[in-house]
């Protein structure tokens, strides 16, 4: 099977999709001009969207269709995971160059199935059509979560905890090492593997969720710098990280030493690890069953004191080199229509 | 102001969609990781998604920024009034090149935003990203509807009558005459008026709803021809179309007779109309108080017989012309990655 798109067709693409991917019981899901899904009661519904583009998000040539299936379904569950909830569907949107070959497509959704059976997600719904050249991808995905408990960036509190449920800077050293064409020893690829196929946190977000002194959660997209940048804005207040907190893995920390990287850099500034970050009282932090890392903690939005290295208003990075205290400040947060 | 994208940044785009879009009371909108909607007892929830490319379904330079948003936003309401339901809220996706100028996104939101008032619908949520060239939009629209109530596409029931609630051809004359380059007078701005600001009849869908005797419901995007297929095909029964019965504009008429163009041809094959195509039993019709035409109705799927033109697999267009039976056989449905 090596035929393209334009001679599958879009109807035969949309059969193809739709056998792949039944709808549960009780669920309208592919071929009508909704999705229906039915009431949940004393539940909020959660939502959120993400787009992909070929060029901006991702080259062809480096991505797997697998791995890119994978990824556009995995960083879309991370936000419901991100709230605490419980991810119920998703819509894929895709724009597609008529040239592509049927099989990458067959991957493409060999991934995102993949990764969507593993938290019992289905697809119910999308929209296929044609692009001129670029592939651009848009997943939507629906959660649910007990009315008025999902975690929101805005509940952190003074004298919370800052946590983060796994390592840091895998990803953005991953990436790091494709762009430099590293080498793929084991470790390189560990790195790669999280860069490509990241793992939503939806299991450890549901039982985060379900502890009351949990308060501010969010997931780390864009990096931690950034990312908690959020969390401070939304909930007013501060925020001190100790640096030798920092959770790394060994794969990390073998690649930076031999390629000269600093693995602090990456992980404060890189993204896409899809952790969750989340603060919390000391109390509740001695009760959570999920791996977690205390980085740091919440304080009051505070003027900039000798010693401290500042990013953005209210984050002190305790423990940093003034090279380190360089990088970051000049890093700050992503912006796609800027250049770096 | 004549910036561009990159000078006004992401952030800066997002903080101008969050002024204009403020979220309803008792829902979370643009600023965390989902929106969050609160339980809606007894009703499902209604999700479509729907993707636009530049170059696949738009051209930058043929349309008004305020349309290119009116129409993004409509087409995705439209599929809520298929089913009958009330729109509760939008998501935005945008793919958009640095280069672009500020001025255009601001009429683009000022188009979008105008239709979601229209239908007391928020924004509540989506992404904005950088494209290398093209811009692409993806909308994800949330409904609700009572539990059950959903008018889907595999309810007709023999003997039905066959309705649409305006006229048909319009979008697609519009499209033509823009294609054409024709002289835009009153009546050919009526109909590219139809093709840019398509109106979704929701408050008509809403309607509809209510009336038990509504059985199958969808809105014309395609065409009739291959929109009516899908009722057909979802309900295995088949249809008698009166051809002399589709409504057809003055607007329509007036220029198909200067241009010497088919205007069955067009009501027919031609898609973007956002009419809602409906079955109904003969009591039912009697009932309906929304603007409606009654064009054919319900048959048993049946073999082809003497005399009668047929397209794909169950429709018999009744007065049909060689010629146009001709037409209306190549034409059949819109695929997106075959060129026509």
């Amino acid at each position: 099977m090596s035929k393209t798109l334009s001679k599958l067709g879009e109807f035969g693409l949309i059969a193809q999709i739709r056998e792949r991917f039944p709808a549960p019981d009780g669920v309208t899901g592919i071929g009508d001009d909704c999705a229906i899904l039915p009431p949940a009661y004393s539940k909020d519904t959660l939502v959120s969207t993400d787009m992909l583009v070929e060029g901006t998000h991702f080259l062809l040539k480096d991505i797997a269709p697998y791995d890119l299936g994978w990824k556009s379904a995995a960083v879309n569950l991370s936000d419901i995971a991100a709230m605490g909830g419980k991810p119920t569907g998703t819509f894929l949107s895709l724009a597609l160059p008529a040239r592509l070959d049927a099989t990458w497509m067959e991957e493409f959704l060999h991934g995102y199935g993949d990764l969507c059976k593993q938290f019992d997600t289905p697809l119910l719904g999308g929209d296929t059509t044609a692009s001129p050249d670029r592939i651009c991808i848009n997943v939507t995905v629906l959660g649910e979560c007990p009315t008025r408990f999902a975690k929101k960036r805005s509940d952190a509190k003074i004298g919370d905890l800052i946590c983060v449920t796994g390592s840091l800077g895998d990803s953005a050293g991953g990436l790091k090492a494709i762009l430099k064409g590293v080498k793929r020893d084991a470790d390189v690829q560990k790195l790669i593997d999280r860069h490509y196929r990241p793992t939503p946190r939806v299991a450890e977000g549901l039982e985060l969720r379900l502890n009351l002194g949990v308060h501010a959660m969010m997931d780390i997209s864009d990096g931690l710098g950034s990312d908690l940048q959020h969390i401070l804005d939304a909930s007013d207040v501060g925020a001190e990280i100790d640096l030798v907190a920092l959770p790394l893995s060994l794969a990390l920390k073998h690649v930076c030493q031999s390629q000269g990287w600093d693995p602090l850099q990456l992980a404060v500034s890189g993204g896409e690890d899809y952790e969750l970050l989340f603060t919390c009282t000391p109390q509740a932090e001695a009760m959570i069953c999920v791996p977690h890392f205390v980085i740091g903690r919440i304080t009051k939005r505070s003027p900039v004191q000798p010693g401290m290295t500042l990013t953005g208003p209210g984050i002190v990075w305790r423990g940093a080199s003034p090279s380190f205290a360089d990088s970051i400040g000049k890093s700050g947060g992503f912006d796609h229509f800027k250049k770096k």
